[in-house]
């Protein structure tokens, strides 16, 4: 089942059943008018949303074409945004070229950060910002919605909170990390709003490339239309998403609604730094990493982060080649 | 104006404006069915909710008896929650305890971190914890509730964000928080979910004690039922509201219903540590910081964290010896 939000003039938009080939939707909002409300109330709604997506499938009920640009966040405010960071090898670089250790512990412990998640954008909303100079980056990721979850679960029974799972864009302002995390106390200034695709799927609609609790497919992203990045979301990450879910419940409980993230997808292939797309690498989920490699490789970065009118594409495809989730595409925008 | 959140076993229960003695309230639900939904659309109820709360003071609207055992958090699921820590002097000492300087940036620069805002506490829920070895605190604070605010709002203009005022007990396991911190990426399983009073009032409710962006009264904090902290909010808060609110804004808007905490109140007497409310100080906001001043006089912490079945109350009362806002009273529970 692939769910959206579309923007009805409301804080939380109104909730749609979209085909699987992303061109027709059917209105639900008589099941349950919001996202927020379904997750609310999953146990009680998903089987009339079933009903609803094999009526879309079959012609039984009413449709309407499906435009990607129509949409709001599948969540616009979601209970909680907790984000990862799994691919530790990502962090690993990041470190490396700031001439920081990275600790042994990052390979059992997983980092994570909290987030706002009162105004996720939608797939085709601006990325605003108030200066270039912020150091303006993509993230590339995937990201679980949850049922409610209780404090102290097992990664095990973590794995049966998974409802929705999205890819997302979770936008961070380089140039104030440093000043930031040396205080102490995380990221707030240094993150943007985080952008999510057009539509939010069960986990069934993955099929083979949903096992072990992560997503295997590559997640493409395309800066101003040229292909930069397509890493492979279920190589590399050390935790799995049931990992990641009982690490953010491990001491309180995380409501309905709750978004935990991937961070940034990264493979680390053939034991080395990953290599551009063009010469045959898988490329880079953020403009950071490349940065990075740049920097280890000839001593400082090549690669300019985002500028006003600069173009984000992130999208994932399955092994037919049908895009999954629909297109997050977002520009630069001085606010 | 105050305006509580009755516990009607739905996740965001029912709107309800209190009268000024906390006795009665009326209920407000055909006007906002919930707080988020006062919040969202607050130009267009406020003069409503003002004209019930008339209604209850001259006895023309239907009321019933208050009791603050009833109540849900304010906004038991809130946009979100940014967490400031204003008071300097609670940091410096903090970190004085640690062995660890404090930057002199931070009186200029405010510290603030992103909390969970999905899963609120009422004012009697209990604290939650799996083991007493995480160091369970509490911290009494001061909390404003905001409008939406766009990207880069001055402090200036801040102060007309401002909403609603609230105190708030924002738990924290003190033994995980330097190994967490030093991951780098700020607050996660170091923190328990924030409890709020049963009332949140309008700041004009607050009358003369409420000015420059600050809530100028003693937070009374009770440990098993002995006075254990009377700091002044209005004293030696380095950074107003407004400032605070300004700092949160500063890349990315903040969507109304999304609450500011002050952190732990502090107050820095005859330039030194306080002493005890027994010694004619005025105590503390949080065992953290007497257990701060006990290794600072004597190398070691003596007063131990909170333990399963200890009972922590937390009051604001207004200069004629009235509750303002309720009390918190919660015990800690083993989960």
């Amino acid at each position: 089942m692939k769910l959206a939000t579309l923007n009805d003039g409301t804080r939380d938009g109104k909730l749609v059943v979209v085909s699987k080939d992303l061109t027709r939707f059917t209105d639900v909002s008589h099941i349950a008018p919001t996202m927020r409300d379904a997750l609310d109330n999953w146990a009680d709604v998903k089987k009339h949303l079933q009903n609803a997506d094999q009526g879309l499938m079959v012609g039984s009920v009413p449709s309407e074409r499906f435009h990607e640009h129509e949409v709001m966040a599948p969540l616009p405010r979601a209970a909680q945004w907790a984000d990862g960071s799994a691919y530790v090898n990502h962090v690993e670089l990041v470190r490396k070229a700031r001439g920081a250790e990275m600790p042994q512990s990052f390979w059992e412990d997983p980092l994570m950060y909290m987030g706002a998640a009162d105004a996720m954008l939608g797939a085709r909303d601006a990325i605003p910002a108030g200066d270039e100079d912020w150091g303006i980056d993509l993230e590339a990721e995937v990201g679980v919605v949850v049922d409610d979850v209780p404090l102290g679960i097992s990664p095990q029974d973590a794995a049966d909170k998974i409802l929705l799972v999205t890819i997302l864009n979770d936008i961070s302002f380089r140039s104030l990390i440093p000043g930031e995390l040396a205080k102490g106390f995380g990221f707030l200034q240094s993150k943007g709003p985080t952008a999510f695709s057009p539509v939010a799927v069960t986990p069934d609609e993955l099929g083979d490339a949903w096992h072990d609790g992560k997503l295997h497919l590559p997640i493409l992203v395309q800066l101003d239309g040229e292909l930069f990045g397509k890493a492979d979301a279920g190589v590399d990450m050390t935790f799995d998403f049931p990992t990641l879910i009982a690490h953010a419940a491990k001491t309180r409980k995380l409501s309905a609604g709750t978004i935990i993230g991937s961070g940034t997808v990264s493979n680390k292939l053939d034991g080395g730094p990953g290599k551009p797309v063009g010469e045959g690498g898988v490329g880079y989920s953020c403009l950071a990493e490349i940065r990075t490699i740049e920097t280890i490789n000839s001593g400082k970065p090549e690669t300019p982060f985002l500028g006003f009118g600069d173009m984000v594409r992130i999208e994932m495809n399955d092994t037919d080649g049908r895009s999954i989730f629909g297109a997050i595409e977002q520009v630069v925008v001085k606010v």
